[in-house]
């Protein structure tokens, strides 16, 4: 599986490909910023520990400040011989307590993690209650009153396919091309409140969390039947609710 | 149910009964203490903040540094006139989110919060994994090696019961007076490893973290069967393995 890589001049360079856990509270999010703590930042610093190599971490996708994962996906190339086991050991000692690799493997040659994903799931975590869960509000967003789980489902079924998410991407983004393809908007109970499953081909900045903020809107009624398609096809970010807090947001899994 | 207090000098005066929660992480335990942040001194602020009175806040009992609670429950004297359910916003909009109150009730006169707890149960939760779990590490001790849950609870039947428990107290603890019954040593599987549930009459200091560390050596080989019985008989802290890390503990319910 070793390829050949120019920089390191005949030694045998493998891609490795890792799955990532991280409790997003304390980082300014995935990407390396000058300055600032990111996870990118913290699992290159570990790589560079372990292997010496001063290697880029490439994500899935950057996950903004404060959202947690449960399986980001990225990969870096080394020239270490080291095998897939004993560098997950090694990197998750050298990581703080609050990001951790679940899992390691020498991937195909040319995989990449960012280009090659071809499907994005993450989680909104609602706990519903008249008084807030110290427990649970890093990880979820609190809800007063129970949402109408037939609006929020009705709401999903709305933005459910392939569309033009304009509305629902954060104001200044300067992505062009704003189409995706939502394949799922799932709603569950669970103890504690509702759980929000989005799956997509990709997501634009800000996307799920204002998602979640429109099916909620469905929920409590502040939005009726037939409002989110609307929004929808406004193509304007003015016409949608709020984004919902980042702590809420979970990336589940990606899929390639 | 409003009983008359010389410091209000005929203002009636009421106790109210309070269930807290709270996240301990970020705090130096209940107890107040010059110079740094604690529950208690949380909910006094809080208190004085909503009814103009510098009135103590007594819980069940202290909880160390980083020690949380579902829970906990406290009382107050108040002159105010407040009722119970208002009392509960108002001290919840004072409070930080990492403390809550989930219950706010008048008690009955003469009510206390400490001096009349009859029984106690605290929760110590393990997560059993060979990686560590960025959002469960908050929350619970991590394990690499799955205990053997039958030599646990082995272990918890020569533990229960009325004892002196002098070597699972901290040492250096004042108290006089070690003996306490433990009515309950209970173990459950859930889906991400152990749950602990130790209920007794009262916990010395540190007891339910090294009663907790002596059940864990008793799943993983490190003591043998009969060895918890003899850690209790020598009534020496040195007999007995370390105390288990305070992030994992949960004061859970308090009976009256």
């Amino acid at each position: 599986m070793a390829s050949l890589d120019p920089r390191y001049s005949g030694v045998p360079v493998r891609t490795i490909r890792l799955v990532l856990r991280y409790d997003g509270a304390a980082y300014h999010g995935w990407q390396r910023q000058p300055g600032l703590d990111t996870i990118q930042a913290r699992l290159e610093q570990a790589v560079l520990q372990v292997t010496g190599e001063a290697a880029a971490v490439h994500a899935s996708g950057r996950t903004d400040a404060g959202v947690h994962a449960l399986g980001q996906v990225a990969h870096f190339n080394t020239a270490s011989a080291l095998p897939p086991q004993v560098l997950l050991r090694a990197l998750n000692a050298s990581l703080p307590e609050d990001v951790a690799v679940v899992e390691s493997a020498e991937a195909a040659p040319g995989f990449h993690a960012r280009f090659l994903a071809r499907r994005k799931t993450y989680v909104y975590q609602f706990v519903v209650g008249r008084v807030r869960d110290p427990l649970w509000c890093r990880y979820a967003c609190s809800v007063w009153t129970p949402p109408d789980l037939d609006a929020m489902r009705a709401a999903a079924r709305e933005l459910v396919g392939r569309h033009d998410f304009r509305s629902f991407a954060r104001e200044g983004s300067r992505k062009v091309d704003t189409v995706r393809t939502v394949s799922a908007l799932r709603l569950f109970r669970w103890s504690r409140g509702i759980r929000l499953f989005a799956t997509a081909d990709g997501f634009l900045q800000h996307m799920v969390r204002t998602l979640a903020g429109t099916l909620l809107a469905a929920g409590t009624g502040r939005i009726g039947a037939g409002d989110a398609a609307r929004i929808l096809a406004a193509a304007d970010r003015r016409a949608a609710p709020a984004a919902l807090p980042a702590h809420g947001l979970f990336l589940w899994r990606v899929d390639y």
